[in-house]
């Protein structure tokens, strides 16, 4: 038989009404909103229903530094998912929605994979329930907001040069990172310096996916600091009045949108990716809603621990007072082969050794992720051509270091491939969990940097100049110094070169610039090469995307 | 008691399920595609099993030289058509989108008002079912492949200063009017002049508007005229590979929406406003629909005659295929009173002689509809300050012009206030409509606009720099000769200036600017002092924009 592949798959796939999907979970068909016949955002007002309910189990699925492939982190997610329902658990699934950009850059998609997908993935992939398109309109109309200040007199002394708010699109557009606006003559404003990023590094994308509710929302975005005065005291987004009109925009996008994996376990898919540059995490009401509807909640952080679970930790539970019960690390032979220093050409060839050689790098994410008080379980993700003793090289250097590696075949078999992996998820949710963050809130922002770079990406220190850490000083004497850390740097290794493999030692953290997302409730820390506007590779997917003589989408997957 | 406002009246009225309204024009439920429970998408198989179907009377709304406040003109749509269905008409109405920006610059909605609204209506003004998101995203496609091609080594030979295409967004931005992008060294490309209309004023949008089915869009996209080489020749969407991809992004905005008027008539809003900037009318696929679904369809075409019914005659008409049957003007006392030259702040007062003065601007309009052979009847939008002495002279002078002025309260009273003007309308449908459009396709580009400015502005003639007249010229020996123009001119004015109210003689219109759209269909030719992208008030609406305590809107309408 020949191999399906993933588009295949989902196409072929029995959907369920989503009301069907819902009702499993006991939400009442009126308290869904239909987006089509396979989507759905359930209503705050039944959301409000549900806070005085106990909360299930938190499982949260991470990851080795990942190939550029990906190791199959959301694929595993939903895997897992299907299983825990497999066996019988009332389960619901916790993922992050795709960034439309990058789907026109290289060909990809982001709702599993094989018989552990979400559908429908197209949809998914593409505009879903316009919650992008909502977050880019109230980004970009605060945006405009400042700009007219400026026009109209600037009345509250804003120092045009230290205008911090960029605008946004869902687009990979590099000649948007640095650009020049209001040219042309006095009616289109006054010149001056300023940038686009991608909707996902957004701070309207890390409010909405932290608040807890609408009021939240609002106070949030209101914090948001857009501009400094020459005598260096902030601009909110609440005092140019964009709070509320923001809010107006979003109430929709606050609703978490539920559709259902091919195996018809609930999942709740809201929420930004891009752990790299944002905190990438699948949205608090999402995770909330869905920890007071089920008994096991599966979630993602995105990439590798270093970067995925270490926000999720530090930011996301630690602001939302959420208990995660047990963290899956989902590692590939390819990956470790890789880590072990096979170049990508080789990579399908068996290499016992450079395995064992990789396993360094799954091992320290072992331990980062321990060092959070969390139990781990190592997932396998199995392909065709793993060998019988390079799997059995991961499984012997988890045991090694006390930790059960479970082999895979979730993307196969679906949920009953990963059944083995849940019965362990559930063994260990009945283990004692005593999560705490890495860092304390009172410590300094710089220290907290450091923290992470020594403690989960083995830094000998970070490196910066002192206008960043004069910056840092400043928001600390500001009030913000209580703030968590988001970090910015690449996802394939734990230092900020992409090409340092394994588990590199003796290499420093350039940290380049820092940001005050006052409204989130963090500061990001731009450390190395990592941008926050992607570009276009020299031949995008997008030359190849078009709809087929069937009507269906080509190129896409 | 207490006169209600639009959304107090739009919230209290009861909405039927979106599967009964698209029953009532035998639309099965099966293809509807739901978008909350008050609007859905219509299928593009079952729009394709129409095409067969003999078409209804075709009803166009247009009116008077507007004031700034508007003149009722989707009101008295939305009242006509709930008229035409209270009669014992089968009707449908084909009503423009909304487009998001401005709602946050002056207070207003594009719903309709009183009884005569279409449903729901915050939606309606807000993101509703993600049109204009997927056209932005498009365009925006583009655009970044453009520079993304001229970053990898500029294959095609583009003369980057000859980039014509821009980008867009969807909000009222005018520090983007003029911008440079490229900045900040190799890595993110070429350093080069453009910058950003409103989303409306897209090529996408035109595209979108006048495709027949996604072939012929994806054909238009691939036409569209992206830049220029060093030898003139033309670089087009499908040179640089995008067209299939837009077409990917805009597969579900094609499909016409519906929703229903407060009196459960359903409504077709589908397409562009803006026909001050863009052609601004309801969609072609959604009017088509319509018209073979229904035995009348009422539809809107943006501002005055001069702008709006010019437009849809000589783009939409002329390259669809459509016969008018008939054409209503909507007038008003207090757009009498303006054009008669009274001040705004007097404009509650009783000035018979004033409307009278005023009456040359409707005369004018009724002469040019007329001209296209299309059988004309004036509604007069009433108001409670209206007296009969000023509403008589209106209907004299309309009487004068051997035309039926009728007195319409459907703001007040819904369909049976505009009871007689349906009566008039079906009258006049069953008289002989000669529809031809205004010029032959054959006339030279510059012609064309000054046939228009001559025989529907009135203006003595066309002033236009040499530069614009050999880019027109270019075009013609490019092969774009036969296309039509869409004029972009103020709306307050048959001039090309604002201030100049009645019926002005003795004017030239300024033509400043022209843009090819080769893929729309037609040649843009800006006049006076217009802007692609407009900018935010002193205090934008957005700075009062909010939900209230109850969780409802406030401050948007």
């Amino acid at each position: 038989m020949a191999v399906r592949t993933d588009i295949e798959i989902a196409r072929a796939a029995e959907k369920w009404p989503i009301a069907r999907i819902g009702a499993g979970l006991g939400i009442p068909e009126t308290a869904l909103i239909p987006y089509g016949r396979d989507k759905a955002k359930v209503e705050a007002a039944f959301l409000a229903s549900l806070t005085d309910r106990p909360m299930g189990k938190l499982i949260l699925v991470t990851a080795v530094s990942p190939t550029p492939a990906g190791e199959g982190k959301t694929t595993t997610t939903v895997g897992l998912g299907d299983a825990l329902a497999h066996i019988g658990k009332k389960t619901a699934i916790c993922l992050r929605e795709a960034s439309l950009g990058p789907n026109f850059g290289m060909k990809g998609g982001a709702a599993g994979g094989g018989l552990s997908q979400v559908l429908p993935m197209e949809d998914i992939n593409l505009h879903f329930t316009g919650d992008f398109h909502a977050i880019t309109a109230a980004h970009n109309l605060l945006s405009a907001m400042i700009d007219n200040h400026l026009y109209w007199g600037n009345a509250l002394g804003i120092d045009a040069r230290r205008v911090v708010w960029r605008r946004v699109m869902d687009m990979n557009d590099r000649a948007l990172r640095e650009v020049v606006v209001g040219l042309g003559g006095a009616s289109n404003g006054f010149p001056r310096e300023t940038g686009f990023d991608i909707t996902v590094a957004s701070e309207v994308m890390a409010c909405l996916c932290l608040a807890e509710d609408l009021a939240d929302l609002q106070e949030r975005l209101g914090r948001i600091v857009v501009a400094w005065r020459r005598d260096k005291t902030a601009v909110t987004c609440r005092d140019i009045g964009a709070d509320g009109a923001m809010v107006v925009l979003l109430k929709d996008a606050l609703q978490p949108n539920l559709v259902q994996t091919i195996a018809h376990t609930p999942a709740f898919v809201h929420g930004g990716p891009f752990a790299n540059i944002a905190h990438g995490c699948n949205s608090v009401v999402a995770t909330k809603t869905a920890l007071r509807l089920a008994d096991y909640v599966v979630t993602e952080a995105g990439f590798g621990a270093d970067l995925g679970a270490e926000k999720f930790f530090d930011i996301k539970c630690r602001k939302a007072g959420l208990q995660p019960a047990v963290a899956v690390i989902v590692a590939t032979v390819r990956a470790m082969k890789m880590h072990g220093g096979v170049a990508r050409e080789d990579l399908g060839r068996e290499d016992v050794g450079a395995v064992r050689r990789g396993c360094a790098n799954l091992g320290r994410h072992i331990a980062n992720t321990r060092g959070f008080g969390v139990p781990v379980v190592v997932a396998i993700n199995t392909f065709d051509a793993d060998t019988p003793a390079e799997l059995a090289a991961i499984a012997e250097h988890a045991a090694s270091l006390g930790v059960t590696a479970v082999r895979c075949r979730h993307w196969a078999e679906g949920g009953p491939g990963a059944a083995e992996l849940a019965q362990k998820v559930v063994a260990l949710c009945d283990a004692e969990s005593r999560f705490a963050p890495l860092y304390p809130d009172e410590m300094g922002l710089f220290e907290k940097i450091e923290t992470i770079a020594k403690r989960i990406y083995h830094a000998e220190g970070v490196i910066a100049d002192k206008a960043v850490l004069a910056q840092l000083s400043a928001w600390e004497a500001a009030g913000h110094g209580a703030l968590p850390i988001c970090m910015a740097k690449t996802q394939y290794s734990f230092s900020a070169d992409p090409e340092l493999c394994g588990a590199p030692t003796g290499h420093s953290i350039p940290l380049r610039e820092v940001r005050l997302s006052a409204g989130a409730g963090f500061v990001v820390a731009i450390c190395g090469e990592i941008m926050t506007m992607p570009g276009l590779p020299r031949h995008p997917a997008a030359e190849t995307i078009r709809l087929d003589a069937a009507g269906e989408i080509a190129g896409l997957f």
